[in-house]
C-alpha cells in the first residue's frame, strides 16, 4: 500500500468536488440511463451529413477519389473540401490556434450572425471539448435563484451582506434539470438585472435546438442585449454551445464554444492565456461545432437544382428527432402525472423532466438513518429495483424540504411504457413500504 | 467597458499562470514555428492506416457498403469493425465511460503489457485529451534538478527542510527540452529513489517512440519497476502517453491516456471523480491512443498471407518519418555547433534541441533594460528578424545564469538548410551588436 498518498492528504478540494449526474448512483448502475442527456447510448443515430464530413475530413486522401462519389453525397463532398481550407495545411492533425481554427471561428461567427442578427466576431469564439471545460464554476452561481427579478435581488443583496462578491449570473435556458423556456419578457428583465447590477451573465445555451412547445420561441441572451441596445462593451455575457446537445447529440465528440462579449482586452488575454494550457480543443469537435452552427441550409446547396437528396435527407433526420423528442416529453410527463404522489412539470425545452417525489416522513427518516438524502435513497431503491437510473435532485439545489429526480427524455418511444410501469410498480411498493 | 471584470479582480492564479511555450513570443508569431512539437503544421502527413479506421469509424455506414473495397484498406476496414464491436451500441458519438471505452481500455493494456512483458490492467487506464489535461500539476515538479541521485537527493531535503511537502518527481523521458534518452542504470535509481523517499513516479513517456541512437533503448518506468520486483501497490507510478508525438503526431486530436498504478482503491476513487467531471475524453482520441498503442504488427494480419499491402504501407510511412526526424536533429545539432557563441547537446530522443546561447554581458544588459529575460530577449529578436519561433529557456528552469532556446527538430529537411542560415546570420550580427 502506498503509504505518502492517501485519501487523507489529497488537495481538499478533490474531496470536496461533487457531480450530481455520476456520483454514486452511477457506480451501481446498470440497464436503463435516463441520467444524462447522451442521446446516441440510448439509440439515437447520429446526422448522416455531419458523419460524412467527418469521415472525409478524417482522410482527406478520399477526396482525389472517383468511388467516392457512389459513398459519399456531393454537399458533403463539397463541405469537407472548403473546411479543408480553411485548416492551415488542411492539417487536421496538428494542434490549431488555442482558440480553435479561425476559419471554423469564421464559419461560427457567421452561424451566430444568421441565428441573431446581430454581427458576430471570429476573435470572441473560444472552441472548447464540450461545454463543461470552458469555465470552471469557480464563479458565484445561481442555484436556488428562482426566476423573479425581485426574488432574485432579494438574494442578491442577502449574499452580499454576507460580504460575498457575486460577479456573475448564469441562466440556462431551455433549462437544465426543469425544461423551462423563459420568456422574451423575463429575459429582457435578466439582462436588465445583470446590466444594473454589474453581473456577468453566463449563459448556458446548449439546448437552444430543443423546444417542444409552439407558443414560445428560444432567442439567445445576446441577441436579446443587442435588441435593448447593450452592445458589448456595457454588458459581459459568455454564451455556451455545445455538439451534445440540440438534435445532433453528439455528446462523445466533445465539441463546443463560449462565444465572449463585452470584455476588455486584457481580460481577454488572460482568457486566451488560461485556454492556451490545453493548447486547443480536438479537431473533430471543432469541425463539429462548426458544422451544427451552418448546417444545410435548403436545397439546391450547390448545383442551383433541387434533387441532390442531401438536404432531404439531413432535414428528415433532424425532424424525427425533435419530433420524437417532443412525443416523448409529453408522453413521460403525463406518465409521470398519473402517478399518485408524483407531480411533474411541463417540459418545454432541453431533455430533461423534473418530478418532484412527494416522500412520505418514513421514507425521510429511513434515508435519515442509513445517512442518505431523501432523494437519493429513492433513486438508489429506485435502481435496485427497475435498472433504471436517473439523478436525484439534490445535486441541483431543489427547494429545501422538495425531492425530485432529474429523468431524461431519451429513452427510445418504444421503451417507454415498459419504464414507466416499472416505474409506477417501483414507486407504489416504495410509497406502501413507507406510508406515515 | 465592463467596470465589473478587470484584470484586477481576476482570480489571482490566473495572473500568475505562464505557459512557456505560447506565451508573449507567439502573440507575435508568423513564419516558421519551432517552438512547439506540433508535426503535422510543418508538413508531415499522418499514418494512412490510423485514418482509414477513423474514417470507418466516423461514419460506421460505409462498412455496410462494397465500394469501399475499393478505397479502404482490407486491415482498416476490419479493424473499424472491431473497433466499432467494443464501443457499447457502435455509439461514436455517446459519452463513454469516464475513464475511456472500456474495450478500448483493454487494447491499451495489452498493447502496455507486449510493450513492457508485465500485466496491465484496464482498470489503471484513464483515456484523455491528449496529456497536458491529465493531470493539473498541482503537485511539486522537478524543474532544475539534475540527473545524478545525489543532486536530487540534496533538492529534496532542502525543500524538506523549507517545510515543503515533496510529494512527486516528475520524470520526462526522453527529455522535454533536452532531447536526453534516460539509461537504463538510471531509470532503476530513479525508481528506487522515489520508493525510498515515498515519492509519486509521475513518467511522461509520450516520447517513447522518439529515438534517435542506437546503444540506448527506451524502457518504461513501469518496466522498470517491476524488473526490480516492485508490484503496483509498493511505487505509485503515473504513465503518461498521447497521440501527439512518437511517429504518428496527431496533435489535433487530443487523444492520450494515463496509466494509474500503485494507489489505494479511495485514492483511485477520488481519481474516478474528477475524470468523471469533464464526462469523458473525445471519442476519436480515444480510438487513436488505442490505435497507437496496438499498430499494425506485421502481415499477414488478417488474411494468413502476406501481399494486403496495408502492413508495408504502414512501415514504410512509420520508418521513413522517424529516420527522417533523426537526420533532422543531426542536422541541426550539428548546425547549432557550427555557430559561434553557441553550443547545443546531442538529441537523443524526443523532439527538440535545447541549444545554450552564450549572451554577453550587453545583451543582458539591453533586455534587462526594456524588462525581459535575457533569453526571451533573444528569441524575440531572432523572431522580428527571421520569422523563426523559438522557446525561451527561462520557462523550463535552466540552471541559473545560462541562456537556452528550445528548438524543435521538425521544420521539413528541405526548409532546415535555409533556416539555419538565417538563424546564423542573425546570430552573427546579433553578436556583432552587443559584444562586450
Amino acid at each position: 500500500m502506498a503509504t505518502n498518498v492517501s485519501v487523507e492528504n489529497l488537495n481538499p478540494k478533490v474531496l470536496r468536488c461533487e457531480y450530481a449526474v455520476r456520483g454514486e448512483i452511477v457506480i451501481h448502475a446498470q440497464i436503463l440511463y435516463c441520467n444524462i442527456g447522451n442521446p446516441q447510448s440510448l439509440g439515437q443515430k447520429p446526422i448522416t451529413f455531419f458523419r460524412e464530413v467527418l469521415s472525409l475530413c478524417d482522410h482527406p486522401n478520399l477526396l482525389e477519389r472517383e468511388e467516392i462519389k457512389s459513398l459519399f453525397s456531393t454537399d458533403a463532398i463539397i463541405r469537407a473540401k472548403k473546411i479543408l481550407a480553411l485548416i492551415p495545411g488542411r492539417a487536421t492533425g496538428a494542434y490549431s490556434h488555442s482558440q480553435g481554427i479561425k476559419g471554423l471561428r469564421d464559419e461560427i461567427a457567421a452561424g451566430i450572425a444568421s441565428r441573431d442578427g446581430f454581427p458576430a466576431n471570429a476573435d470572441d469564439i473560444f472552441l472548447t471539448n464540450g461545454a463543461s471545460p470552458g469555465v470552471p464554476y469557480y464563479l458565484d452561481e445561481s442555484s436556488g435563484w428562482g426566476l423573479e427579478i425581485s426574488e432574485l435581488k432579494s438574494q442578491l443583496e442577502d449574499a452580499r451582506s454576507k460580504g460575498i462578491v457575486v460577479r456573475a449570473l448564469v441562466v440556462i435556458n431551455p433549462g437544465n434539470p426543469t425544461g423551462q423556456v423563459l420568456d422574451e419578457q423575463q429575459q429582457y428583465e435578466l439582462v436588465k438585472f445583470c446590466k444594473d447590477e454589474e453581473l456577468v451573465l453566463l449563459a448556458d445555451e446548449v439546448y437552444q435546438e430543443n423546444i417542444y412547445v409552439t407558443n414560445k420561441k428560444i432567442i439567445s441572451f445576446k441577441k436579446i442585449a443587442r435588441s435593448m441596445g447593450y452592445n458589448g462593451e456595457d454588458l459581459p455575457l459568455v454564451s455556451f454551445q455545445s455538439v451534445s446537445k440540440g438534435y445532433y447529440g453528439e455528446c462523445g465528440r466533445r465539441g463546443g464554444y463560449m462565444e465572449v462579449a463585452g470584455f476588455s482586452t486584457p481580460v481577454r488575454e488572460q482568457l486566451y492565456k488560461i485556454a492556451s494550457v490545453n493548447l486547443c480543443s480536438n479537431i473533430t469537435g471543432q469541425i463539429l461545432a462548426g458544422l451544427i452552427m451552418n448546417p444545410p441550409k435548403g436545397y439546391p446547396m450547390h448545383t442551383g437544382q433541387a434533387g441532390d437528396g442531401c438536404y432531404d435527407l439531413y432535414k428528415e433526420e433532424k425532424d424525427n428527432i425533435l419530433k420524437s423528442l417532443c412525443r416523448r416529453a409529453k408522453a413521460m410527463e403525463s406518465a409521470f402525472n398519473s402517478i399518485d404522489g408524483i407531480t411533474c412539470n411541463k417540459t418545454e425545452g432541453a431533455m430533461y423532466l423534473f418530478p418532484r417525489i412527494y416522500l412520505p416522513q418514513k421514507a425521510i427518516e429511513a434515508a435519515r438513518a442509513v445517512n442518505k438524502a431523501p432523494d437519493v435513497f429513492y433513486a438508489l431503491r429506485l435502481l435496485d429495483a427497475t435498472g433504471i437510473v436517473v439523478t436525484p435532485g439534490s445535486g441541483f439545489g431543489q427547494v429545501e424540504g422538495t425531492w425530485h429526480v432529474r429523468c431524461t427524455i431519451l429513452p427510445q418511444e418504444e421503451k417507454i411504457p415498459s419504464m414507466i410501469s416499472r416505474f409506477r410498480k417501483f414507486h407504489e411498493e416504495f410509497m406502501a413500504q413507507y406510508r406515515d
